[in-house]
């Protein structure tokens, strides 16, 4: 379905039809009802970063499907020094049916898709993409819209090193939904128009929240800040979720995160635990879409 | 059956009946004969202090039982820095069915277990708590002798700062076992009576030793000695179990420590394999007790 | 079949029948094909060295028998400091079934194996021994040639640190090979001639691969070599695995590698990607070979 050897390396190369037979999969994917449709296959986790969200989930969707999991940890160091990721990718290949990587370079599960021959799954690579939260993160408005077309979906926060904003900008904008971006320039460089086709860049924050569907914030690590023309106390004052910015959007919008989150940086407690947030049901969610996309890359009647 | 949600912190809240009933249970348990009772449940081992024994003991437990355990060594990084207690809990309730839980901090899962819904299981808190450790203890006590009512118990060594030891007393008190603590002023202050009702504490080892039906031998990490007014030769000269000390308590006492031990600090290498010795029934037994407990806190029939 | 307790600890308790039923149980072997002839054994993976490879190898092994794994990865601190490898061990057989080990020090699983009576299975211990690599490398050249009597097997490279190096020498000199060992003085001192009977030594890489019908390269760290008589550049001058000396052994030659391999240094790219290279055979053999291992130590049928 999503091209030979049937990786998942980004959301560009999907068309809608291909995200949504994805996302109503997904729906009928129940992680607490284990069904062993992958039972005879094996899938290694191989991790340059680490990541508990992102391994934890796929471990559990991979195993709620009965496949047999890896787990590689290739930051402490465990995979051996001049061992090129080329041949580690080949050796895994002999042994397992999958890769599901994350890797600190931009492009790096691309460069293995094109080396060897089994599904690689991109769990985040550098500031490229992370197509399966971008999955989940449609998945999860889809269970409080009837489609994405037309909503007016805000991303506020460190765009410029999110591979979350990437591949959500390009999955939103092809469903139809308003792309509103909002962040400092230094976070939000105007270059940031070419994150995906058309999406928009608003500076102001409450201009930018003002009747939106969804606010989606992103994490911003303090360390990024450090040197830059914002600090920390400017950052919270002018970007921060807010109960009474949060008014601004629409009655019933969606406060999302891709997680983790600091509560007090991003958004307050209040926002945080306020009924509008879906934060968790990403949680939940980011199992059921990964069940999908195994099933989808490795499943039987394919 | 131990208060909503169903977890286990502590001994504290459970009464004798309790107690037994997972005693009972848990001899029913064979970890070399898998029985998939829990197959739809998924367990995550949350360890924010590395514990191999503990760790492998509770994921050979909840395997054997059919489970799905995740690992998260939360000790190396891999639970991103400035994200709760809370929001990592939370994310986790969202896809586990329960929680396996060590903290450096006590009072941590407790905390946790106020927060989220579904059960926790302390693991090791601090100084604060071991029940799992304490259950087992027990059940191998209970494998040698009919029932702990009147026995007397000596646990000897760094009780300040046991968890094992705080565990054990209110354990084996419930169950009606003498429980005497022996140990010098640095490791076994006077406060130590209030470590659980009825406690003794005998500060001559010979004394405390003398007519004991079981000897419980605690962990001493020579680097809480540092600066202390004992030393290690001073140490194992006043309270390390010997031979001839062994001689002192009834014929068939039996010898226990949970371990990890050191040989030639808290017994002598002929003490330690000495028929007498049930260490290694302890670790098999822990399996076992471990399967009982997340039986009674997973399993369907409740 | 191994002598009790069943374990393997190195090639040379074995003989030539005793390897071949094992390589013939590995070639009915299929990971792809899950078959749970050891669903109720627990087997830890001890590792006191980092090893990718060699643990994924085993933990897909196991799974694929359906068994159930626990990892222990003694080498982050997990094992309690000043807890004995004997203790450690005994803890291990109350509760599994099977320990796969790896050690930096030469002798640990026999000494372990002596203690303790559970199978203990070498996963590389020291400069001593690592029959599971042995046996593989057997059965990748057996995949290519009815047998190995006769066949001029050269091994090139840092011998003289290498346990791979001599469980191959003493397998291949079982089943009736020729071992030439190649590589400088300083990696290959005279006294290698007794790392199995009747090996051989050729200092000229030129005369040393020569009409052979396999050449293992073995690897090189790069900081063995500092303070040597012989700098890197000079080392793959004089023992790089090159197209044009390839063609000195016989046309059908295998070129081998245990890995991780370090292309430029132990071979070229083109000899690395070239057909007769078995190096991705080696790996999948690796799981067929320990899938036999773990079934002939641990199967019902024995």
């Amino acid at each position: 379905m999503i091209a030979k050897p049937q990786s998942l390396l980004a959301i560009e190369p999907l068309d809608a039809r291909q995200i949504l037979d994805i996302l109503t999969l997904a729906a009928r994917m129940d992680p607490s009802r284990p069904k062993p449709t992958l039972s005879s296959r094996r899938i290694a986790l191989l991790f340059y970063e680490n990541s508990t969200r992102t391994r934890t989930s796929f471990e559990i969707a991979a195993k709620a499907l009965g496949a047999s999991c890896v787990v590689i940890h290739a930051t402490t160091a465990s995979i051996e020094k001049g061992e090129s990721l080329k041949d580690t990718g080949k050796t895994l290949q002999s042994i397992v049916d999958a890769i599901v990587m994350r890797h600190p370079n931009s492009g790096a599960p691309l460069f293995l898709s094109r080396l060897i021959d089994i599904p690689i799954i991109n769990a985040g690579d550098g500031m490229h993409a992370h197509p399966s939260q971008a999955l989940l993160d449609a998945f999860t408005i889809l269970q409080h819209r009837k489609s994405l077309e037309g909503l007016k979906i805000v991303t506020i926060g460190d765009i410029f090193h999110s591979r979350v904003a990437r591949s959500d900008a390009h999955l939103f904008r092809k469903l139809g939904a308003r792309v509103v971006l909002c962040g400092p320039d230094v976070l939000l460089p105007e270059t940031a128009l070419a994150l995906a086709p058309g999406v928009e860049i608003v500076r102001d924050m409450e201009e930018a929240i003002r009747e939106a569907d969804v606010v989606m914030m992103l994490r911003v690590q303090q360390e990024r800040l450090v040197g830059m023309q914002i600090n920390v106390d400017e950052y919270v004052r002018r970007y921060q979720l807010t109960a009474s910015r949060l008014k601004l959007a629409k009655k019933d919008a969606l406060v999302m995160h891709p997680g983790p989150m600091i509560r007090g940086m991003e958004m307050t407690d209040e926002v945080a635990d306020c009924p509008q947030s879906v934060v968790l049901e990403q949680v939940l969610n980011g199992v059921k879409v990964r069940m999908a996309i195994l099933e989808t890359l490795l499943g039987e009647k394919r």
